[in-house]
C-alpha cells in the first residue's frame, strides 16, 4: 500500500510517526474520511471545507490544503486501484515536538500529514434488514463539531455497541438522541424527517447535508430537532448516515424493534433517491 | 536519547510508530508521567496502580506492567544520566491495526508501549512569586479519571492560559473549580485546605494523595469539596500540584490578585513539609 506522508509517497511500512508527534501523545490533530463513486471523490468540497474548519478550530497551521486533492488522486494512481469505490483517510496533526508540553510548540513546527486510501467493498446487504443501534450516555467533550482524533469516547461507545450485537451507539445527552459514534442519526414520523440541529455536540456530517438536499428535492420536510428518548415510540422509522455508512435503516434501538424491523418505506425512498443522486454524477 | 519501545531499547530516531497505531488515529491509549528524586522513582506504586486503572477502564489488554519499573531503570543506565531528577513518560496504546475501525481490533493485538526519560531542571524560582492561572469552561469528556492520551481539550485550554501569561488553566464545571489541565487545584481558608473530591471529572493525582498525607501529618484539615467560582474571594491562598509541577502557589486567578500575589504562609508550610518528605526518602 502506497500512502502519502509529509510530501512523500511511501510504502506504508516506510512511514515513521515519531512518538513525540503531537497526534500520538495529545490527540492533537484532525482527520477526514472521504470516499469515491465511479472513481471520483464524493462531495470533496464539503469535506475540504470541514477539514479547514477543524484546522481553524484547533489552530493547526496547515495552509496547503489546496494540494490535498491532487495527492489523493496521485495515490489512486500509484496504488493501481481497479475498484471505483475507494475510501480516503486524511489525518493532520500539529507535528512533532520535544520536549512534551501541553501548550502549542513555540515557533514553526511542520504539521504531520498522512493520507491512506483503500478499496471499499460495498455492503448492499445492510439494506435488506434494519441494523441494531444502542443508546449510550454521551461521554464526549463539548466540541464535537471538530473532527478531531480525540476519539477514545467514540471507541469505547462503539465497542459497547459491537458487544451488544449492534452496529452503532447513538449518544444521549440531556435525554436527546444526538448522533452516533461515527454517523448522524435520523427519525421519521408523519412523513417528516427529524435530526438533531447543528451545535457543538454534533459533527456537521457531509452525508447529513446531502440528505437535506435530497429530501428537499423530494418535497420531504426535514426538521432540525433532536428526538427525545421518550419520543422514540412516536417515530415509525430511523436511519443513520455517514460517508462510509451511506444510509442504513435502523431495525432495533436496543432491544426495541422499530416497526417490523425492516427498512421503512420512507427510508427506502430516501435511499433510492440517494442512489439516483450518486448515479447521476452531478455532485462535486 | 535511548527510549524503550515494545521490548527494545532504541535510539529515539529508530522508533517507528505506525500511522495505523490506535494511539495515533483514535487517541486509544493511556499514559503516566513519573519522576525521580535522588535517582529513585517517586511514589512508583501509586503511578503503577493508576496506570493499571487506566488500562482497565479503557480495556487495553497489557498485562506486563510488572516489568515496567525495570525497563525504566534500565533506561536511566543506558542514557547515562548524571542528574538525580529524571522525568519518565510511559505511553501504552491499544496497538496497531488495519483497517481503521472504531471498535476494538478483533483477536489479539499487541499494545504499543513507549517509555522516554529525560533530566528535569528544577524551577525553584517558581516559589518566589505566585503563578497566574486562568479559569476555563471545562470542555472535557466525562471520564477525566482515566489518564488517557485523548488530550486535545487539555492542549487547547493550556494554550489559552499560556497566551494570557498564565501557567495553567483551571476548569470550571457547573460553577465549580475542579482541576487544571495537568494539575490538581487547591484553596486555603481558615487554615483548612479544600480540593475537589475524586469523581469522573477529576484525575486522581499522585501528588494530590501526597498532599493529603502531608497535611494529615501536619494536623491540617483537608476538605474534599470543590470551590465555587463565587467563593474565590473567601479564600486566602491557592496552589496547584502535579508530578512535574510539585507545588506551585497561585498569585493570580485571571487578573484577580490573591493576597499580595506572593506564596501564602500555609502554602509555604505545606511546600516545606513536602520538601522535607522528599528529603527523608521514606516514600516508595
Amino acid at each position: 500500500m502506497i500512502v502519502y506522508f509529509n510530501g512523500q509517497y511511501l510504502k506504508l511500512e516506510e512511514v515513521k510517526i515519531s512518538p513525540f508527534d503531537r497526534g500520538f501523545q495529545y490527540a492533537d490533530g484532525v482527520y477526514e474520511v472521504i470516499r469515491t463513486y465511479f472513481g471520483k471523490l464524493f462531495r470533496y468540497a464539503d469535506h475540504l471545507e470541514r477539514l479547514k474548519d477543524s484546522l481553524r478550530e484547533t489552530r493547526i497551521n496547515y495552509t496547503r490544503t489546496g494540494e490535498l486533492e491532487e495527492c489523493i488522486y496521485k495515490l489512486f494512481e500509484l496504488n493501481k486501484f481497479t475498484s471505483p469505490n475507494i475510501s480516503v483517510y486524511i489525518q493532520i496533526t500539529r507535528g512533532e515536538y520535544f520536549p512534551r508540553k501541553h501548550s502549542f510548540p513555540p515557533g514553526e513546527v511542520n504539521p504531520t500529514v498522512f493520507i491512506s486510501t483503500f478499496p471499499i467493498e460495498d455492503e448492499i446487504a445492510a439494506f435488506e434488514k434494519g441494523i441494531k443501534v444502542i443508546l449510550e450516555k454521551d461521554i464526549r467533550w463539548s466540541k464535537c463539531n471538530i473532527k478531531s482524533i480525540s476519539l477514545l469516547p467514540n471507541v469505547l461507545s462503539n465497542q459497547r455497541a459491537v458487544e451488544e450485537g449492534a452496529e452503532e451507539a447513538i449518544w444521549l445527552r440531556d435525554g436527546k438522541l444526538l448522533e452516533g459514534s461515527h454517523t448522524n442519526f435520523w427519525g421519521i414520523k408523519n412523513n417528516e424527517v427529524w435530526t438533531a440541529p447543528l451545535s457543538n455536540f454534533i459533527l456537521p456530517g457531509v452525508s447529513r447535508k446531502v440528505i437535506f438536499e435530497i429530501c428537499s428535492n423530494m418535497g420531504i420536510n426535514v426538521l432540525e430537532q433532536a428526538i427525545s428518548e421518550n419520543e422514540i415510540n412516536q417515530f415509525n422509522e430511523f436511519f443513520i448516515t455517514g460517508t462510509t455508512t451511506e444510509i442504513k435503516p435502523v431495525g432495533f434501538i436496543g432491544n426495541v424493534q422499530i416497526g417490523d424491523g425492516l427498512p421503512g418505506i420512507n427510508t427506502k425512498k430516501i435511499y433510492y433517491a440517494f442512489l439516483e443522486y450518486i448515479n447521476r454524477r452531478i455532485w462535486d
